[in-house]
């Protein structure tokens, strides 16, 4: 049985997620990364990724270092990226993907507090073409060195970090933002599973 | 000889560099996380990292990622944190330490525009009270979920994008920050070094 302060404890993390600020994962080939990106997620209160490949069985994500994230953020895989992004759309979310054309917005220009799903490429192909059509905003991140590359889950984390300041500007996170059955379905889930590993993660 | 293209390039860069914006990492155990660290610096436009440990020659960096960054970020190694900081405070520049305790400021609060040096600390135990007695703020990244902790790359990442748009806003890049001796002496160094590895980096 969870000790009344594990409930509290979820309850107050779970009343901070956002359902409505998605990241997709396009592609992305080294486990490593993904892992890192799901402690990015977890800490920033995402609660969905969705994950685009067409071998997901490839993607067993990295026990060692993030079973822990894992436990809190929904991970949906998918074969194709319409897959993923088709029912966002028409479930109102608006698709921005990240691409470094000239025509992409710089990220701070755009709006995050609207039902959003981000999409992430391949490390060194960037996101398909396939994403790009379907995407409503491209965004990119300045880079000024040499080296034209970020690693992905530091590019997550500036970009959701942008968007938590966004959204706790416009109150986002002082009312629980998931519906009572939603909220109490992942509370039922969430403390089903036992507590270890929730303190500092080390790498 | 380098190209013309190639002399332009590197001046350009060159010019958006930042030398009193450094990033100081204590204890760092992982060569991979440090590398993710100098190519998100070299990105953010960081000239000089300090890296402080007992074993610094533990602390080869990972060839096979990051040597691209590493040409292009001045790393300083030194076997404790004192020696790091002390000549930077005499040199006026300011101590941020990353730190998660509730009396550190949320990161967005702190003013990246004067002369700064941000100290990261080990993955598991944070920055050291040595560093902690020597900084005059200390900083934290807000985190919403159930694992605390974020890769060290990406919190780097957070903090110093949240630096680059604040010195954007302030014009630091609309004019070289290096004096002409330094810029010379950089310009020299860099191209110097053979040009491969300056795009896309895979990982």
């Amino acid at each position: 049985m969870p000790t009344p302060q594990r409930i509290e404890k979820v309850k107050g993390l779970l009343s901070l997620r956002q359902p409505d600020l998605r990241i997709v994962l396009e592609g992305v080939a080294i486990a490593h990364n993904a892992s890192a990106v799901m402690r990015t997620c977890d800490a920033a209160g995402v609660l969905h990724i969705d994950v685009v490949s067409p071998n997901p069985e490839l993607l067993t994500f990295n026990k060692a270092i993030s079973t822990r994230a894992e436990k809190w953020v929904e991970t949906h895989l998918h074969s194709a990226v319409s897959e993923a992004l088709s029912p966002l759309k028409e479930k109102g979310f608006k698709i921005a993907a990240t691409h470094l054309g000239d025509e992409a917005l710089l990220y701070t220009e755009l709006d995050y507090t609207q039902p959003l799903a981000i999409v992430f490429g391949n490390e060194s192909e960037g996101v398909s073409a396939e994403a790009l059509a379907l995407a409503d905003y491209k965004i990119k991140i300045p880079m000024l060195g040499m080296v034209q590359s970020l690693n992905l889950s530091v590019s997550v984390g500036i970009i959701l970090y942008e968007a938590l300041k966004q959204r706790w500007a416009r109150g986002f996170f002082r009312h629980r933002r998931l519906s009572d059955e939603e909220f109490e379905s992942y509370l039922r889930k969430w403390l089903s599973s036992p507590p270890e590993g929730e303190s500092q993660s080390p790498e």
